[in-house]
Order: C-alpha cells, then structure tokens, then sequence
C-alpha cells in the first residue's frame, strides 16, 4: 500500500469524457490498495474565460474578488471528479481550499501556501475514502479563497504531497514526460527517465513549461518523489528525485531555450565605481527583473558597455528608465534588441565533469553562431543569441551531448 | 436613508453589460445614502449548464458534489458585481453563503436557511461598503456548500432583508411586475401597482413563476416589503404588502393558470368508510403530490366516483398505483386525461365581496366551457376545465371582473 497524490492539468479534465478517464486511473490505483488525493484543475479554457470576464470588468481588479471568480473553476471539476468516481463505486468527497483548510498568505492572485491542516483528511484516507481537492486555490488570513497563481495546481499537489507524508506525486499532463530538450524542434529528443530536483528547476525557470517552478522548489524542500507522465496513454513518465537517486549521471541532462528575453546595451558609460548600482537600482525599483549582465573590461577612453537581458515585455519600459538615467550616466547611447534567445544546457553533471561549457562554446562556433552573452551557473551553462539560429542551436548541441535518442 | 436589499436574476446579470447595468443601478441607490445589499444569480444559462455536466457524471449524484458544483455559477457573478461596482467607484465587497455564513438545514439541493450571521455585514454596511451576495446558497451543519434550490436566490434576498431589517427588497426580473394575468395570453393584462403576500402566494404556487413560493412565504412571516419590477428599464414595479397597506381592494387581484396538471378518476369505488384513505396514503407514500379532489355523493348502487389532479408528470405512476390497488379498492376503471388546465381567480377582496364564484362559473358556462372540478380557498377559486379552453377561459373572466386595463 502507498499513498498517492495525482495531479490532473486542464486538458486531462476537459470535458466529462475526460474526467471518466481519470476518474478510471483513480480506481485502477484504490484498487491496488492505494491511498489516493486527487488534485484537479480547472477544465481547460475555463481559468481564461473567468480571467477573461475579470479584466473586462475593471483593469485594476480587487485581487480578492478574482480570486473568487476564478477558483469556481477548480471547485466545479473537483465536485465532477468525486461524483465520476461515486458513479464507478470509489468511495470520493470533494475538497474546497477552505474547507481543508489550506492556508495561505494573504497576497491575492499569487498567494503561498502556509500551512495544510490535514487532520480530517488522514481520517478520511485512512478508511478508504479519495480525497479530491480542488487545485490552486487556498483561504487566506482574511477568511477569502486566494489562488496560487497560473499553474498553482502544481503546487497544491506538491505540498499536499509533503503535508501528507505521500510516497509519490504524480503530475499528469499533455506531455509524458520530461525531454532532453523541446521534441517539436529536435526530433530526436529523449524522454528522460529521470531528474533531480536542481535540474528540473533550472528546466522549468528556462522555459520548459511542464511543471510550475514553485511546485519544483518544494518537491526539491520536502524531497517529494515527483513523476511527470501524460494523463493520454499508460505509460511511466519522467521522476524527479534526488541526485543519489539516479545512478548513472551524463554530462548534461537537457537543453532549454527561453524566447522571452530581450538584450539592451549601454554604450561607453562612464567606467567608474557605482555604475552598475546606478543602472540597475532604478531598473529593480520600476520591478524588472533583470536576468543576465555583462560588463565589458573599460577600453582606453575610461567608457565601459553594460549589457542586459530582461523580459520582452518589459524591454520598452527598461529602456524608458535607462533614457531617464542619461544625465546621471552621461553614456553615449543605448541599444535594445528582442530578436534573440537564451540556450542553457543543464546537467548535475556538470560538477564532475569538465569542458561542458567549452564543448558549447566550441559547438556554435562551429554553426557559425556569435555568442552575445554568457551566464553560468553550478549546474548551467547558458548563452544568449539571434534568435534566427534557435533550431541549428538546439539541433548541434543535443548532438554535441550525445542526447539523440538511439 | 433606507437599508435595501436588491435582487438580480439570471437574465439581469446575464454578461458583462448587464453586469455594468445592475452595478450603475446599485451605485445610483448609493449614491441616494442608501445601504444596499446585493443578491446575485449565476448568469443565465451557467446553472443549466453546470446541472448538464452534474447529470452526464451520474443520475444517481451525490447531493453535496452537485451543490459545490452548481454553487459556482453565483460565486462567479458575486465577484464580478463587487469588481464592475469598484470601477465605478463604489465601496463593494462579495460574500459566498460559507463566509457570511448563510447556515442552512442539510438537506443538499433543497436546503432551508436556518440563520444568518450578519454581524460583519452589519460592520460594513455601516460604513457605506455595498455587500455583494452569492445568491442560492449557504453551508451546512456538516461545513459543506448548500444549494436552496431552483428560484433560491429570491428566497436568499427576503432571507438578508428580514434577518437585516431592511425597508425593502427589490426583486428585479425580466418582466416589469406581476400582472392580472399571463400578458402573453390577455393582452389586456395590466400590472398590479400591489398586491398581498397571501394573493402572491397562491399566484406564486399556481404557476406565476414570477418569485419562487418559499420566498413569499419567508416575506409574508417577516413582512418584509418586496417589489417586483425590472432591471431593464426604470420603472416602478408590483409592491408585495400587508393586507392593510392596500387601500382599496378589487373583487379579484389576479387570474392564474397552471398546465401542469393531469386528472384521474377512480370510477365506481365502493362507497365505504375509509376508501379515501385507501387510495390517497398509497399515492402519498410513492412521494406523489396530490391537489384537487372531488367525490361525487354515491349513486343507488353504492359506489362513487373519485376524481383527483396530480402533477403531469406523476400521471403514469399515479395510474399504476392504482391499478395496484384494484383487488382492495374493487372500483370498475381508471381514467386519466391530462389534457386539463387548472384555472384560479385569486384576491383578498373575496373575503368581503360576494358572488365571486359564481360570477366564475357563470361566465365560463356562457362560454360553453365545462367544469370539471372545484376546489376553492379563503382567497381563490378554482376550476381544472379542457385545456384547449384556456386563452378564451382566461379571457372571458379578465373581462368579467374588470381588470382590463383601460
């Protein structure tokens, strides 16, 4: 006997079809001897008609009052999940976030789970009974639902997961599994049977969207086994564990790519102390997140160029304050471009083994591909170029790392 | 300053520009220094559609899932009111049933409101904040969503107005009052400027679907002044009141017609002590809602004939419970027919005028149109006839007792 957690995203919930279909791999696990917590989004579509209707409402919304709208999704699935698996004779009830309760912060639309109180819960489980809770969704300090932000469903699984004491926790998705790198541009990605921790949150930061970062950062806290696999077919997906979980390490584990950056360059600025904090405490007080900087060695004339990546939507506004700045600065000009992409390769591997950042550099090179920017990691290595050289990228280095499937 | 209680349907709050209609209509009352309290349906359709999806999952459905379910449809338009209110710069907040809390009886699908807290409402009203209320719904002893049942809302708004004390509770709909009769049938049909809770009760239960009865029945034992009038345009509706606040009574108030009826008779039944408890605790105990009933004076040879209406949709049943009775009853035949419409005039005045039935009778006889059964009551008449007689039955007496409009 084991105690389960699943997880199932908007398109494994989509319609009633659907729910059965899920209510039926519920049944398999019960039927194994399982204890089961069924976590459920809402159907997909539904969470963008609700944040739809929001902000056609009022721009400048009451947090508390969408959330309120927009946990009705998750509440209306898990009620038809319970009632699914009542019908196939499983015994289920429903769980709200604030019946549980689920307590969270009081940041609305982005809240943080606090703390599970699982007591009634365990009763519940421990004489056979499915809980289904509806995802995303917790209740906070002010007696109203707060949700966890796109993708909290995540979350609620993983921390119910850790609450619980669970042995797994199975997120099932559109996808069955964790690749090396985005099969729909390298057809020779490989399903990964496994991940740690450290390298899936890497992979989900740098743009692979299949589990939501701040699930992966309490899986890693709480060392919940995770298992990613596709709600579609009956087949193991990718785990993500520890390191001493996975016996054979390679040089790398994945390739990710990441299209929302824009680079901005600030020529010949003055190349003196409290430069940096003068460009970029302006920047970080207008909340842009700037990821990565370079500073070039000062040339003869004392001028230095500064370069920076932040978001693409936010690349206007960042060249707004820069502008703001060019009194203070005196830099000759500056210099904005969206047309790039950022390339990482990640790998625990990397500890131990040597030369796989020189293996990439060599790699694009070899493409013909200039590098614009480099940033590293203990576990990453990751470089910023046009983003006309995406595919050839990603294609020559999978190859590089000898990640093409057999 | 007033302290009242406005309630929405369904076709009210149907989109966002309606939405922005009831949230210009509310601040205009706001504006007045009135406290205002706001009770919301789900948009129209969402109810049917969450019943649908309830339905497709099992026809056997567990009663407290359907009630998490459907509740969301409310919970929704709460939101969206108390957002489409702050845009336009009025304090709002929105209120589900478990956060007022709205405690109801257990009983999930058909709950009875039992209490409720309306402490914290009070706190807020007090300081000008407009409170936007989940309609339809509460919570249960066992910490779990309630639904009060199709038409709920209107009952969850006389609820708040008595438990609040309001001066008045305004239910807007999409017609603009109650009227003498179905106006879509007497195009004559005037709209009463008031009319009694015991005449709305009876017009109410006998198929003016205008309020939904428990509604009445709450605001008749509370004396809670309700309007009815429309959200669509601005006009005065049909005040519910006192007998006492109406100064001058017509003879009748309203005619009222219900299609949903079918007739059965028991013919020639031995007419023995005891034969009506024979046949009516049967019906009883198969759950089956029996209403007019008519036994003839038994004939020379001691046999009778019994005829009763039931709901169209219990015919067949109620037929075959009858049918199985045949050895104990030892009547001839079963007849049923539900091609029958029951046609009530309805007033408070009957108490003090004369006549009135038999100005009923008179005028249908002139028409030609048969009578099949009585039954009368402090303040109604009715008659079950064919029901292909129905728009000349609801004509003639429309003329008969003066209530064309002029």
């Amino acid at each position: 006997m084991a105690r389960i957690v699943k997880k199932f995203g908007g398109t494994s919930v989509a319609d009633m079809e659907r729910i059965r279909a899920v209510a039926a791999r519920v049944k398999k696990a019960v039927d194994q001897g399982d204890q089961v917590v069924v976590v459920v989004s809402a159907m997909s579509g539904v969470t963008n008609q609700l944040v739809g209707y929001v902000t056609e409402a009022s721009s400048l919304y009451d947090a508390r009052e969408y959330d309120a709208v927009v946990a009705s999704g998750e509440q209306v699935t898990a009620g038809l999940t319970a009632i699914t698996l009542q019908e196939m004779g499983v015994d289920a009830r429903s769980w709200l976030g604030w019946q549980v309760p689920v307590h969270t912060t009081d940041a609305h639309g982005s809240a943080r789970i606090e703390e599970i109180d699982t007591k009634l819960l365990e009763e519940r489980l421990n004489i056979g009974q499915v809980a289904v809770i509806a995802g995303f969704q917790g209740i906070g300090p002010d007696n109203r639902i707060t949700t966890l932000g796109r993708g909290g469903s995540d979350t609620t699984a993983v921390a119910f997961a850790a609450a619980l004491k669970a042995d797994r926790c199975d997120i099932y998705t559109d996808v069955d599994g964790v690749y090396t790198t985005d099969p729909r541009i390298v057809t020779s990605a490989a399903k990964l049977d496994a991940i740690t921790y450290e390298e899936m949150l890497e992979m989900a930061s740098l743009g692979a969207k299949v589990l939501q970062t701040r699930s992966v950062e309490l899986a890693m806290r709480y060392r919940v086994p995770l298992q990613v696999l596709t709600s579609f077919e009956d087949l193991p997906g990718t785990m993500v564990v520890d390191e001493e979980d996975i016996v054979e390490q390679a040089e790398i584990s994945g390739i990710a790519y990441s299209s929302d950056e824009a680079k901005i360059t600030v020529e010949q600025v003055a190349d003196r102390p409290g430069v940096s904090a003068a460009i970029f405490g302006p920047l970080a007080d207008a909340n842009i997140n700037v990821d990565m900087i370079v500073q070039n060695v000062g040339a003869a004339d004392n001028t230095t160029d500064v370069t920076f990546t932040v978001p693409r939507a936010d690349m206007e506004r960042s060249v707004a304050v820069i502008e703001g700045l060019a009194d203070e600065l005196k830099y000759k000009s500056v210099a904005s471009n969206d047309k790039v992409v950022k390339v990482s390769v990640i790998g625990v591997g990397m500890r131990s083994h040597a030369g796989i950042a020189a293996k990439m550099f060599a790699t694009l090179a070899e493409k013909g591909i200039n590098i614009q920017v480099i940033s590293t990691s203990e576990i990453k290595v990751s470089v910023l170029i046009a983003d006309e050289y995406t595919e050839l990228a990603l294609r020559a280095l999978h190859t590089a790392y000898q990640l093409d499937a057999a």
